[in-house]
């Protein structure tokens, strides 16, 4: 799959499935009975909602990577991965860098120190574009005369690859094979396809996202309602929320209101089981 | 410190402090500026609040435990974690093992499959307790036979120490060198002095904490509120949460009762700084 | 395959192959050309020799596996692994224990303090058999007298799974899903296949390499060659042995023996490359 | 201590000593006795040689580093150390890049695909040092005006920090804090003080061995005696040692020269054991 201008996401291979979480978290090899393959869905929800994530680990994944470097500098510091990725030092490294389209190309945000804000002016944007091709280029005819060897009809200098390269931008793509067991891939995912992240590394991140789910389906949709899309709440907010559940609660009864809670509760609780609706109840409420 | 009735934990070694964490968050090897360190309680709290936890992986603490094998063995599946362990093989062990006090000797849990419910009657726990410490002893009186050499006085079988030890119970004392750092150290305190930990871990993990509070006592106290005593919320239950906050606020607007959400958010914000309880309205209320 | 009285190794998954270990090399998804495909054998030999280990990470082996509790404790030291365990907290423990057969009763080692010796006679390793037999099964039934609820027709006392097991002796079955890289596992291997790994361990690792030598036969014969049959020479002993083929060499010469060291390298060359020999000769001999 | 032009190795702080790593093999926190301490070096020796490693791993170091990106990118390939880098995204980047000095430019290794060979004639290296200077000067130039807020006195065009250090070139300097195990940074200095690492980030790795030698001396002359200058002999260079060895006890026998092998070693043992000694001849003699 492509991904930017010149990136690439391909899942090499997958080892397991939901059905292989399963088959972990009950440390078995026996084909599952039918009422276990029935509660499959149920089962993974619960792993993950009570953070049993050793058995997510039994399910692995290989992809090809093709991204700049300034993406697989964030990239590497997941260390519960395996990588082999292309070296400078051995390969004549290919003219390949990223240019941003015109609407990755942003003003500082003043909010976030980290981040982008709104996009540059469209005759800005071109000419900024513009310059990083010009510049980038000139790096890379830099970089291919100190690295070709001497030659009649193109001339170069024959330095070392190792040190020649050191002239390359970080928008230069690197290429890796990159395997990662599901649970730390989730966690990858979370932190990487959040809207705090770098977008150029968020449309890698969408990318597998997407692959995952294709894979499995249930974990992966387990992981967004108790992963990806949940609020962690610290102590105080888990007060502040109490209290106000509480406070709903009294002040519709003293209004003869009904349950208002109950009835929130039942348009919001999409796969909620009951256990879970109690333990709720158990947290929030006065009972 | 004594844990158990033969359980120990001492603390051998630490390497830095809450200002080792906010140096390796800046980077930086020169002295804080009075400036920094004024504010180091508040960059400690908003690193863990928004889960950058690597300047904690900055702390490591080196404990010496003695534990019963039962115990070790849900130790030892932190796997972040450097151990050296005495060896059965290599050492006689000595004869001590783990006999319960009354009040850990618990019918099995209705509700919960893994955990321990009421105490048993006072007779039948000193009936059990007695029966423990035979058995034990019984097996290490066989162990005994077993290993020590052919001796006119105390006559063995002189087996070899890596097969003799087979038939010792799970309840016999096992020692250990751990370290860990303070990052992967608060996920094992999260998990281990939950209520849901087998009490005899517990125990271990609450001495644990202790020592962690008193050497790092700022990176604590932001890891109790933002994580030991946070609460997750599914994306269910935060939306159910968002519809009552929203809720509540609507009633009181109607009913002219001022912001009681304003005012259950100042009774209960502790040390939330503006920018949290920003961050909240936005979540939880309709502005 | 069987293992032991009661223990089980069988191998439910792999990801990958040689080739998959020769394409992460490449950092290469596409076929590899016929001339790549002929130079697999050589290129993963050459890999191993030099240690490049990571392109071996990429393929991943995953065990059920059922071993003695003693065996299981050593086992989980490896921690580059992913492991999920039955629990005793949440299971009723089968009643299957580890008798040692006659022949792997044996003396403790004299030379090796952690090691076994010689057999024991047949007659005390007759009796000796049977006595852990007796002993086990005495644990095993009063763990069913704990942990069994209270029956008319087979009382027990009900009492908690967490704290009834600890009566349990170390030579109990366990079971567990183990995931593995070939990387990690060719450590694990070296490690308990070696002669002063324990024997009870040993049998489980002997059955692992014969799998690892069916899925990936090119990458074990390379690892026997590199690591599993090499020796690591001290800074001491790689001076002894070049002093030792260095006068070698100088004494057939003077006494017109012609290349003895030659002769012998011909002789014992197997599959080195010529690449191989030269850098042997420049290491150990005057040249 | 000052590396390259513009790098740095700071020792920030360390945990434990050679006597830590004893204390942990003894799973000990008493004060070892009089003859422990004086056996602490042959402890150690003994460990090392027999690849005990974990005692190793309860002592840790921390650095803080200042290196070019393209040596930081090696660096982090080692996954078992913690790292906080400073971040692009963050901060504007110092105008800080690595100019090769001129012996530091060579041309590419005609033998080692991946290495350097002579170096560039003095005239052609000066060129390409001043080259490489300006071009990165230009990188910076335009980094700046990127990044730089529009001012009257210095305008800029205010584009987010996260794309504009995109056109930076490789050496840019980056700054970390890098915290890691005696294990773990023994198997770093292994690979990336020998001969075939880029000389520019064995420089760091130079500094760093001089750090631990002073530490940890009797581990680290250990670890040079059994690890950095060990030879690891593959199966088949075994035995064309061994029949070598054989082959010289043979003939200098026949032609009553003494014991010529017993002499070499005599010459070369330094501190062996007996017990090396012995194990040794065991290997590689007919005895």
């Amino acid at each position: 799959m492509k991904v930017l201008d010149h990136g690439e996401v391909v899942l090499l291979d997958v080892m397991g499935s939901d059905q292989a979480i399963g088959d972990a978290a009950r440390v078995s090899y026996h084909p599952a009975s039918t009422k276990e393959k029935n509660s499959l869905e149920g089962l993974l929800r619960y792993l993950l909602r009570h953070k049993h994530t050793s058995p997510f680990e039994m399910v692995e994944f290989k992809f090809y990577l093709k991204m700049p470097i300034y993406v697989a500098r964030q990239w590497i510091r997941h260390r519960t991965a395996n990588v082999n990725e292309m070296s400078g030092r051995y390969s004549i490294l290919p003219e390949e860098f990223h240019v941003p389209e015109l609407d990755e190309l942003c003003f500082q945000s003043d909010s976030n120190k980290q981040g982008s804000g709104g996009p540059l002016p469209a005759d800005l944007a071109k000419r900024v574009q513009s310059e990083i091709k010009d510049i980038s280029e000139g790096a890379f005819d830099y970089y291919n005369l100190l690295v070709k060897p001497d030659d009649p009809d193109e001339p170069g200098y024959g330095m070392s690859k190792e040190m020649s390269r050191i002239v390359l931008p970080l928008n230069t793509y690197t290429e890796m094979v990159w395997k990662i067991d599901l649970h730390n891939l989730f966690h990858f995912l979370k932190l990487r396809t959040d809207s705090h992240a770098q977008r150029q590394i968020r449309v890698f991140a969408d990318a597998i996202e997407d692959m995952v789910a294709a894979s499995c389906p249930m974990a992966w949709a387990a992981w967004r309602d108790y992963s990806k899309h949940a609020y962690d709440a610290s102590r105080m907010e888990k007060r502040i929320l109490a209290d106000c559940v509480r406070r709903l609660q009294s002040m519709s009864k003293e209004l003869n209101m009904g349950d208002v809670v109950g009835d929130i509760i039942l348009q919001n609780k999409g796969q909620m089981s009951d256990r879970e609706i109690r333990e709720f109840l158990a947290v929030f409420t006065a009972e």
